[in-house]
């Protein structure tokens, strides 16, 4: 045993959802704290699914022609200040190095479209440049004075981020959106985490942007986690940096820019969605094993079951098979591995052997089968890719479980004091989304669906006055 | 075309190695220097490569039970105290955040030693706990005030740091030798690079180690660069960083530990070394498009031609082929992916399509050849195989003729001065070491291949004292 508690989680995720999360993170080996305050190691356990996160996301992005790069962790002050709105705000959460012998200070990156920018103004200098799609890989550095969450709010944590320049304004609009929709597709296809997608209100969008699209979920506990963005940042950059091309006219030209960034935010997303009272569930496509595999032994028959348990380890050497052979109780075992969230456990013992069969014990739900050795194969890769999909359908079930469509500001200030997200008709206005926030303890706007980004004959829920769309309101991480 | 100048490469390999190097990297847009002093930004052609030895190592390491993780990138003063041999070798080097508000200061990992086995201490109780091997992948900071040379000497930098802890030293020292030798391998079979293996001298090892061993290249201009290293830190880092475990038998116990790495400076050398007056030539395994097609246009045939060239690429997607059609002359499109590197170029014109056949043409030697349509997929790839191995070859007899064997001083001088790398008998002493240097004009010794590690009759050729082994010796990057 290592000097981790090898005790399950000692708290209900109904009861103590917070609480529940921490364990859960620590005790199934996903992250720790590091004593570099409000800092996180990202284990083994939890960098395989962002291994598996990026394998995903750059096939996406190839079939996209967008390249991957990278640029400077430091970014120059003066470099801050060029893009007003940008700079105001990131300014609170910057990290400046202190060693620079050059007089100027240097920000540690807290995400890149200045420094990515000013390469790009060197770059770029007629139409048949563009478009330039490039996104890079790298840590970003947020100095946070908020509480340490791991996976969800961190000093330091890793993301992609892309960038791209197109010569016309529908282009970039058109993309700004294709890459949102494949962080939902990689949420659900890959993490299986649903989302809401839509536009965030003027108030919430990134500074710097003309407007943000967002993936966001809503967790367990009622509270909204932005899990990926995509910004339409206008000619905002490309004026401040001066990046400009000479068009097939002949005419010097401003472009039109959006970047987008998910990060290892979704692997906190993912605890909070698939775990249990007995600890974590790892959706399959991104377990870093798909299935354990204990061996019931006893002293007469141990040789024989062994034996055979490796036999089997083998045969299913594509699911990367843990065989948990050491000197432990098969119910410790049971427990270590729950805990950990492998999908499927085989239990194999002296009689399933006369019968040529093993137990077949599914994570997600406890459901246990035999299942003859012949067909195991088979088998395991159907029911990981029943699980997969369970997972997701579970999940979304429990996210809309905690919506509820709000007629008035009473019922709004009810139902997010009960813990509950919000849908409501709402006018998007950011001095009417202050006194909202103001007001109900800290709501904020999630985002709105595409479909519904329209006048409505509806009223504002607040304010009464016209509504543009429908909105989600919730408290946010 | 871009604002960077698309000239050619304007001065020879041969007579202005570190010009040539500089214009290389930036004209074939592996990388750019950055405005921030001393950093660099890794262009899409070279962040290939850098994907490529990700993929390739990953493979490696994996077959070794090594996992991949993600430590913090600020490290607190107090730990680079502990280990003083360690703290003391980097200290120069080490940039500093400002704005921390707990009082001790945070350095930027030049090495993650130290804040990685603060991670241990807590994880590590057992035996059963051991071997325990963990990878990370990182961007590394390191204030250097010598000038900026791309790839080679930034003040950040992308590498990967293996981090392993054993029972005990037979294990760790069986295993620093492995991971070098993968190290070796991957140098050879996928970057065409050729290395000579072997083990540093006290002067010039890790600080903090027992020993270090490492893979190095002579570079066209004489000079050795230093391209991997695998440490074997003893119980150095073990005891002062309170690392121990229960043995079998029951006692408390100090592990053994090891950390190797390779990083970004590889694209350097294969740029080095594959290079030549036109431009860059990538080893097919890491181009990011193996194959260029031109088309060769005239007004009546264009149609057709262009139609035959697009057949040919969807031929050959498995090589990531570029078909350019654009508008410019083929000389001019010859000249741009010679300087790109891309290793063979096709040529179709309307007489190759009356006679079924393209013009190949490999980058590493201009060998020109017809080949009918019909072959082409297979003549591709037995081309792409021979270049791969050509490279090597020619590299392998190129890094041979900087070596010159001396047998006293003044030989050793008189080859320094000459701007090769030597090999030669030497006592292997601090001190012999130290007066070589300074009266060589800044020779350093390499290391000592495995096979001649001992105690040979023959005596150091510096200070005549007996020699333990034969060393190579050169200036270095």
């Amino acid at each position: 045993m290592s000097k981790e508690t090898q005790e399950g989680i000692t708290v209900k995720k109904e009861e103590n959802f917070s609480e529940w999360y921490q364990q859960v993170i620590q005790k199934s080996q996903l992250a720790d704290y590091s004593t570099v305050k409000g800092c996180m190691i990202i284990r083994p356990n939890a960098y395989h699914i962002w291994q598996e996160i990026q394998d995903d996301f750059n096939k996406r992005i190839k079939k996209l022609k967008v390249r991957n790069a990278y640029f400077p962790l430091f970014i120059p002050e003066s470099f801050f200040q060029r893009e007003a709105e940008h700079a105001e705000g990131f300014k609170p959460e910057v990290a400046w190095i202190s060693n620079t012998e050059e007089g100027e200070r240097l920000a540690i990156r807290p995400t890149s479209e200045t420094v990515i920018y000013d390469s790009y103004s060197k770059w770029i200098r007629s139409h048949r440049d563009l478009p330039l799609r490039i996104n890079q890989w790298a840590n970003i550095v947020r100095w946070e004075t908020k509480a340490t969450r791991l996976f969800i709010r961190t000093r330091e944590f890793l993301w992609q981020e892309g960038h791209c320049v197109y010569e016309t304004e529908e282009e970039c609009d058109k993309e700004t959106r294709i890459y949102l929709e494949e962080y939902k597709k990689l949420c659900e296809d890959l993490l299986a985490i649903p989302v809401i997608i839509g536009r965030k209100s003027e108030k919430e969008k990134f500074a710097g942007a003309n407007y943000t699209l967002s993936i966001e979920s809503i967790m367990p506990d009622g509270k909204a986690l932005q899990m990926g963005t995509s910004h339409n940042l206008g000619q905002n950059f490309a004026k401040s940096f001066k990046i400009n091309f000479l068009g097939e006219d002949g005419k010097e030209k401003l472009p039109w820019q959006n970047s987008w960034g998910i990060s290892t935010r979704l692997i906190g997303a993912l605890a909070m969605f698939h775990g249990d009272d007995k600890g974590l569930i790892l959706p399959p496509k991104v377990a870093f094993s798909k299935v354990v595999i204990i061996p019931i032994l006893f002293k007469k028959t141990q040789d024989k079951v062994l034996k055979k348990a490796k036999e089997i380890e083998k045969k299913l050497e594509k699911q990367n098979p843990i065989l948990d052979d050491r000197d432990y109780s098969p119910g410790w075992k049971y427990n270590e591995w729950e805990l950990k969230g492998i999908p499927i456990r085989i239990e194999i013992g002296p009689k399933d052997i006369e019968k040529n069969q093993v137990i077949l014990v599914r994570r997600d739900n406890n459901e246990k089968k035999s299942v003859k050795i012949l067909n195991l194969q088979k088998e395991i890769e159907a029911s990981l890719d029943i699980i997969q999909k369970n997972l997701l359908a579970k999940a979304r079930k429990q996210m809309e479980s905690k919506i509820v469509l709000v007629k008035d500001f009473s019922e709004f200030k009810k139902a997010i004091k009960a813990g509950m997200a919000v849908k409501a008709h709402w006018c998007g206005v950011r001095k009417c989304e202050d006194e909202i926030k103001d007001k109900s303890g800290g709501a904020k706007s999630i985002n709105t669906p595409f479909d519904q980004q329209k006048n409505l004959k509806e009223r504002c829920f607040h304010c009464n006055e016209p509504a543009y769309g429908t909105w989600y309101f919730a408290k946010s991480y």
